[in-house]
């Protein structure tokens, strides 16, 4: 289902690693919806990625690009602009990585360089990408930019680890620069706080059938899905939208709000 | 402009008193959308309004309603889906009107009978709808209702009077009906909080002007319009935001992020 | 343990019903570090209750008053002024009761009536005590007044019912009347939100104790207690809060910043 | 004034650089209260800070600490044990420090650097420390860890610049630490939100006063004073307050739930 919701913009998208990805998803609707963009990955998940198959099915360039490397950045910026002939309307941020959670290290018993590594990645990454936009003027006016973050950022999920801190601080970088961009170039940033979902990323982290499990439970909607993130992130780029922006918005199927479900109190209730 | 989002959608409008009025011009968009509709107001309201005029424009009918009256709403509700031809995917409630703020009573001495009249019309009216809503089964799976409510819920601006409070119970009972109504029905529930919109209704309030223009110095984007309204309300009712529900969204520029604005700074600075 | 952190300080006690009872815990800790005060119910409480032993125990006088009669509370107010010799420095505000709870009404199904008395009774009531005070001038400056309220009104808990719109605007009554109190008496207003309590008044819901379990895994510190909430309130009313105002303040041993606990996760992953 | 609510308490205060810093004011107050405590700051702020006098006024020691050094910290608590005869009860970390702010650099055009130096001071190390401590098992059961913060962590003050960002990060390790200290040490982790405060590190910043007299007009009891937040302090380190836990907290005269106030809307309105 397509309403050209899109044609016409011009964007970038980031993190698209393989079909489970949520920025794989949305560049398909991205495409569906008739815009044009160029995927970016880091060099190294490139290579383990199978982005070039999405590259093909949306007629996407892809142009290799180390998030924290400000080098790389203002090529890919620099370049899209050129390939896609203007400036830009929409860029998506979806990546983040811990190596304290890759590694297993405990958050009580952090190592600073490991932490170190993910926040850049994880959080100033999505300050690099906007400082690149913000100085080459590569944004339209009215346009909109996005990152994917976690609920982690306000509330405790204990083994989301320093990822919450990333979180928190790449949710503030929404806040601070879009005020920047808002004023100055008329640009909306935002944030999505998605569900838990089973990308190739998550499906790795300890215990995370029974965390969905949890959130299903108690989201009066059910988890929200990849899918489901896809289409709400289209409504953002769209111009529909023009002037939401600063804001942090739950994709979530209502869990954000829930204090406790019926389903999830069943599990109290049965030992009574 | 176009994009057939609400294609075959079915749905209830609330509140377009006067072409100023959101509704008015949500239900505008939600025509040019695809969407058909039913158009309601209090009888008194109808009769102070040109709500046939927009009737005529969209091919709609109108019910009156008095939004208080579980015999009003059922029969509002039966007819629609009669009219309409099945069962409702979206409904738009815009109704709010304190006695006190008509009456120019201050909140630290409100009178009682005027805070109960303008909470049960305010607020409570919302709860009714969807309890009739509920009770008739009259929603699609995957429908949509929204409320529109103001940033006075969460903070204070003295002139909204006893309309804060209203405001805050409007936007509790979205949150409390929306769990049961996305549990059981697949319906999501959210309200949409604007910025200052100087509709017939707020225009009439003391220092009205001088508020706008404070929270358009304070917005990186500027007021969101009634016309930016109906497009985002677009976005709630479409099929690509199925899993957002329980929320309370701004639309408002940026407003509700800000802590100060170097426009609003410039105020205080010029003194030193 | 006494500090004498309420020595000389003056005020009225809302909602000691029995042992209990939050504010019949707080009574006894205000009593301990030094503060006078006259106790209140409504006279139906005042016949169930045995607050006569709590009177004689704390050295206090009962005042009947209907909260929702602004001729008793007025009469409260002003014969405590008497009594105690001077204006007020404090005040709890502990009532809440909703008719729909009581009956076992459905919150898809509410009776209006029981609604409108509920919210009068548990919300509205606070708004008539800040205004019989506030018109009255019957707080000193830097005085204290401090509702209890529950998490229900920022997110869903299904069986707390109509009682969450209640305490949502409860806690709007608490801003917007905060503002006014702050501004021209230096009074400072703001709400206890609690952890779920084994009081007399919630024993009787519907799988309490199923709940309270689930609020304990929950919590890093565990549930608070009545206990715990009368220290909190007592440092609410010391001198050494006294810029402190229009805050939602949680006492619940972290609840309300969990996303889910180890604990609660363990529920889920036996499963797996 | 005393009440002796910290008698037989031990602690570690960090960041009194002089007279005008609100640790200084926090270590006088602890003092008044009877709580014990070692005082300690990085080698270079101890140079030009006048420490010394009030280590002596207080009778306690200074231990000189790097905060982003675990070794420095891990001395720092050993040895704050060994003179103070016992686990530790409180903890006062108030430090922060931007070098883009310092440097003038813009929030549109940092340099990573700078921006990982001021994060690694203002907020990792607070990280830091409750590793050191947890792992050090040096805390006694509830006991109280405070971080100071600023509202720029929820919403936009422009010349904050990354500090924001910092302190966003900081109150998400303050929950997230806040849950394992809180699971399996008893000990409670709160921020308290400061209204801005005329310190000699706040007064170098660039239209400080201008901003200081804005956040004045818009709070109905005006700005928290350094003296307030120690106040505030003790009963966060005081057995009255033992579980809350994970909260920020803020110490503002209510600034923080104001829309606008009425002499703010008076700047506004003269020019209608």
């Amino acid at each position: 289902m397509s309403y050209n919701l899109l044609k016409g913009k011009r964007g970038i998208i980031f993190g698209a690693l393989d079909e489970n990805s949520i920025a794989w998803k949305t560049a398909e609707r991205v495409h569906e919806e008739g815009g044009k963009f160029v995927l970016t990955n880091a060099p190294v998940a490139l290579r383990m990625g199978a982005i070039n198959e999405l590259a093909k099915k949306t007629g996407s360039e892809v142009i290799p690009a180390d998030a924290t490397s400000f080098e790389d950045l203002q090529n890919l910026v620099d370049k899209s602009v050129e390939i896609l002939g203007g400036k830009l309307d929409f860029v998506l941020h979806s990546i983040g990585m811990s190596v304290n959670v890759r590694k297993g290290r405990h958050y009580t018993d952090l190592k600073p360089d490991w932490t170190a590594k993910g926040w850049d990645i994880s959080a100033v990454s999505f300050h690099k990408v906007m400082q690149t936009l913000y100085k080459s003027d590569a944004m339209n006016e009215w346009g909109s930019i996005v990152a994917l973050t976690y609920m982690a950022a306000q509330r405790v999920f204990p083994d989301y680890n320093d990822m919450a801190d990333n979180k928190a601080y790449l949710e503030s970088i929404a806040r601070s620069f879009g005020y920047f961009f808002g004023r100055d170039k008329k640009v909306r940033v935002n944030t999505i706080s998605q569900s838990p979902t089973p990308t190739t990323a998550g499906q790795g982290v300890k215990g995370f059938s029974g965390f969905i499990k949890y959130a299903e439970e108690m989201s009066p909607l059910g988890n929200a899905t990849a899918d489901d993130c896809a289409d709400y992130t289209v409504t953002l780029f769209s111009d529909l939208t023009k002037r939401v922006t600063l804001q942090n918005l739950y994709n979530d199927g209502g869990f954000s709000n829930m204090g406790v479900s019926e389903k999830v109190m069943d599990r109290f209730e049965d030992e009574e």
